[in-house]
């Protein structure tokens, strides 16, 4: 039986098996991944992003403990190197998770962070399909949500949470505009700390900011976003998306089941405007055009003639050549 | 005359224009880098990078005037976003740096962070070199320093100095294990807050853990990083950098004479070690590298088919296909 049939099944040890194979990306994971692929697309994804010390990893883990309630399966990949499912943690929290991983119907996958985080988001696609293929209802993504690559990796889900916490301080505050954009949820975690009716009042400020006109408008005061869906056709759709911001204070439960409903609301939302199969294929074109780029840099390597590369990297770093024409010089001499 | 000509001449106004032109990698911008590549290779790239909080931009300003006070000319590129020399800051930040940019030896670039990191990368490069051939001494590059790509942009520079601040939270701390293998200087900047020994304490046993066992090891109770110039050959040189911590109090200039003392040292080690030229060949490499990659892929598009591209992606997203399948029956259909 091959290993992709295993997983299938349900064996948890070739599950495993099988994430390193595809992290690692080596021939056998390749292969399991095309047979598994036919199998994705039923996995609701949500991607966690925030600043370090909001919380996100209590969050993931109390919204696992919630789903686990009604019987979902749920994967949690950890693509935050300072996340405790990474093993960088207090201990309160890695009492925490270990609680969960003792569960079957969950399973925790924490990214080694090694590589570019070009080939970081491609190895997290890889195992978050893995998952998909596996039958996990519910897949929590956490990133760290500071540069935009790691915003590529957050547009993986279907729902985004953005996490905030009071008294982080403005100055963390604004680099956020960009990554309030892709939020689908807001969520103000540690909700019990000094200064939350602040931060709710500063993100809401920074959402009417963020949002790009064409996509928002102003409505009795609301901030809300317009979607292709809100077209005659489908007007008795519900056709706005609001992202509501949520409190939670996840250390003590607090919140999370209300967090949970609004999450099952957005996947409601994605599933009757249309959204659904839209972020779908938008995930699978960009990993698609990342993959191209990946296969043509390893075909022209393959093919590059050594000695005429260091022969042209030399001019460049003798300043002889500069690089537009050190690239020039060396794409022309190759067919490849 | 040429607007590179008018860059070397001094001409401030074509230097402002030319910054936009490579900024923005238009035809005008690409062929006056060709012809000032040759004038590159004689400033001290410095990068500054840390967390939101952590002053960077402040000290980035005190360091810009304390270079002017030796009639040395500083170019300040922000990659930051949130930088104050973004536009994204406090008043008082806004007042200081105003005054800096009133100083003709002085210049600011802030980067517009549209596009892909990678891209943002490759124009710091294309806007740093502008400024080295333009006659600037010091070329004070700040980023946000907390993912793989901001590394990547700090990575341009001769000396890296990651920035950190007291009480910012364990948890912030945890992620800068990675920046720490980066960091020639470590600042402990605003050190008039509380709990500056404990950061000090901290970054100190990050340090001792950051950097890989074959590089560093720890002699007479110091951390060491070993380099290749402590070959017997050169065993007359200096053969170790010790990254040492400075502290300092931007705002108020506490510190920064003995960081630039720390700069000086660390531009001497580099030129005695022969690092400084390994840095430069480095830089060169990866960034050749990176213009390769974007040209491969700009050739490749230009001629795929556009209608295969289309019904290949449909495969894929009906899981006919998977992605590896997806790419190779495109790029086998494709000569190019």
């Amino acid at each position: 039986m091959s290993i992709a049939a295993d997983v299938l099944a349900g064996n948890r040890l070739a599950l495993s098996r099988l994430l390193t194979q595809v992290e690692n990306d080596t021939p056998e994971g390749r292969q399991a991944l095309n047979t598994l692929f036919a199998h994705t697309g039923q996995a609701h994804l949500i991607g966690i992003t925030g600043a370090p010390g909001t919380g996100k990893s209590s969050l993931a883990n109390q919204l696992a403990r919630h789903y686990r309630q009604s019987t979902l399966r749920v994967a949690v990949v950890a693509v935050d190197p300072s996340s405790p499912f990474s093993g960088g943690a207090v201990l309160g929290d890695r009492i925490r998770m270990r609680e969960l991983s003792g569960d079957p119907g969950v399973f925790i996958r924490s990214m080694a962070s090694r590589g570019s985080l070009g080939g970081l988001a491609q190895s997290t696609a890889g195992v978050v399909q893995v998952f998909d293929a596996a039958g996990f209802d519910i897949i929590l993504i956490e990133t760290v949500g500071a540069g935009q690559a790691e915003v590529d990796i957050a547009r993986l889900a279907h729902t985004t949470l953005v996490v905030e916490a009071p008294g982080l301080g403005d100055d963390i505050q604004a680099i956020k505009a960009g990554i309030l954009e892709i939020a689908d949820i807001l969520v103000i975690n540690k909700a019990d700390r000094l200064g939350v009716e602040q931060t709710e009042r500063a993100l809401k400020n920074m959402l009417r900011l963020a949002h790009p006109i064409p996509h928002v408008f102003l409505h009795h005061g609301k901030l809300e976003r317009v979607t292709a869906a809100q077209s005659p056709i489908e007007a008795t759709q519900p056709a706005i998306w609001i992202p509501p911001v949520q409190r939670t204070i996840a250390t003590q439960d607090e919140g999370i089941q209300q967090l949970a409903a609004a999450i099952a609301k957005h996947k409601q939302y994605l599933l009757d405007s249309g959204d659904w199969q839209h972020r779908d294929r938008a995930r699978l074109q960009a990993e698609f055009e990342s993959r191209i780029q990946t296969a043509l840099v390893n075909r022209w390597r393959a093919a590059v003639n050594d000695s005429q590369f260091e022969q042209t990297l030399t001019q460049l770093i003798s300043r002889q050549i500069s690089p537009e024409q050190a690239v020039k010089k060396l794409l022309n001499g190759n067919a490849s």
